[in-house]
């Protein structure tokens, strides 16, 4: 039935095969300065226009066929395309479903994003687990957020696992990596943002500070200003010398038995706060 | 230097150890009315006063001394406690850390749920990740909602992963299982709740909606009176005939390019509005 292509790839073993396994660790993207997006959802975005340069893409002679327009972007963005069996897809990693890219790392400063004027910008720090970090990335982009930064002992968001959870936010939002949080919330203020740390024992409350956002009285921090968020590991927060960095610590309500919430939850709820603050500034009832 | 008690249990193929090992299956689960809660964290809320009836802890002599406390209430609630080498504890649970108790399922029926005139109900229909589930009923708990309810086809939330994203939460919040979305939707509606489903698609904003709280025109949703939340699968959303069951469709704005949310983040924003529309309603400015 189907021709089989004659430079099909056909060897799970060959160190064409191995070098694009070898993204799954830190230390092959550092070298390389490349990572690996798996699946036909992740390299959609990954070739969609404005992204990042595209070495390769991988895909069975099936996923060819049926992500075509996918191909077809990647190659038109100067990517080279490459048939592989089952095997060998299955080999440079078992979340392929049958396509990955290699896609460069193209470093972001801070001093670009604070060029920018940004209004909204979560700061990660110490934040260890891939799939919170990339879901709080998703839900950056969500709530509009300007840019991601993460602290130096923050999870590398480059990791297979948190580059699936981010479901393509990876290539919309800027993100800084390796960051120390002392110098980066001194410019992030410089820049005009207020700082505030997320914390379950925060002195504000996130609903009352939403009910005085825009005419935020003296020593209230006003939600309606370009704000950076500040938040800590998933098991123990942030860190007392995190949260001294920060113009005030902010509370999520909680009104349950629960005693804290999830990273990921805990920073949506703040960034949609934020945004929702933002957008009674630009259209006042 | 430790003494090794007499009845301390070492060999890991033991039958009660496999018996334990098997409540990671929905199949025993079901057979015995039992689940396994895995780790210290996890088996102090479970043995906390109000929690379901606890049959039995398993701990490993360093995990005794360590959470001597978690026993006491263990044993105050009636549970036996046995003693278990590093092995028998590991092959009971990957996720033990040296600590699991075998708890009762309590099946919490609707009408229960209905009689204690609940104003905020989160309902999951085809939600079918463990930790997705979890993480939802976590922030439900934390909003302050009242029961979660789960349709037939969706995950079982006393699979093992699902209890450990929980936190805790499922030993706060009743939890209703295996409902057919109708007849449920019927009942909610009743008892005098509006029935929302959260959609990207929705006709109605959330943001809009806060805005209008407490004194929403006819035709809009008020998100100040009792609101149960219908939230679909994580990766198709809800079915037609599930949101055509709902008073009416509720988007969460997104501002930047991503495309959708994670449904914990979706749901935790919705919730959250819901929890802000209740106090703005109970403590007017």
């Amino acid at each position: 039935m189907d021709d089989v292509p004659d430079d099909l790839m056909t060897n799970p073993r060959a160190d064409r095969v191995r070098a694009v396994h070898a993204l799954t660790t830190r230390a092959a993207r550092r070298r390389t300065g490349t990572f690996l997006v798996e699946g036909p959802q992740g390299v959609r975005e990954a070739v969609a226009p404005g992204g990042p340069p595209v070495h390769d893409v991988y895909a069975t002679p099936e996923a060819a066929r049926r992500y075509d327009d996918v191909l077809a972007a990647a190659r038109a963005r100067g990517a080279r395309v490459r048939l592989g069996d089952e095997d060998v897809l299955a080999a440079m990693s078992p979340d392929a479903q049958g396509l990955v890219a290699v896609v460069a790392l193209v470093p972001t400063g801070l001093g670009e994003v604070l060029a920018a004027g940004p209004t909204l910008v979560p700061v990660l720090a110490h934040v260890r687990d891939p799939g919170n970090a990339g879901t709080v990335l998703r839900a950056a982009d969500a709530a509009g957020a300007d840019a991601v930064l993460l602290t130096r002992s923050s999870v590398d968001v480059h990791n297979p696992k948190a580059v699936r959870s981010t479901a393509g936010s990876l290539f919309h939002v800027p993100v800084v990596t390796g960051l120390d949080a002392g110098p980066a919330v001194q410019a992030l203020r410089a820049a005009g943002l207020t700082v505030l740390a997320a914390d379950g024992a925060g002195d504000h409350d996130l609903d009352d500070l939403l009910d005085v956002a825009g005419q935020a009285p003296a020593g209230t921090p006003d939600l309606a200003r370009p704000t950076a968020w500040l938040f800590g590991n998933e098991a123990w927060g942030l860190r007392e010398e995190d949260r001294a960095l920060a113009d005030a610590v902010v509370r999520v309500p909680i009104r349950g038995r629960a005693e804290s919430l999830n990273l990921a939850t805990a920073a949506a709820v703040c960034l949609f706060a934020s945004a929702r603050a933002h957008r009674t500034r630009t259209a006042p009832a």
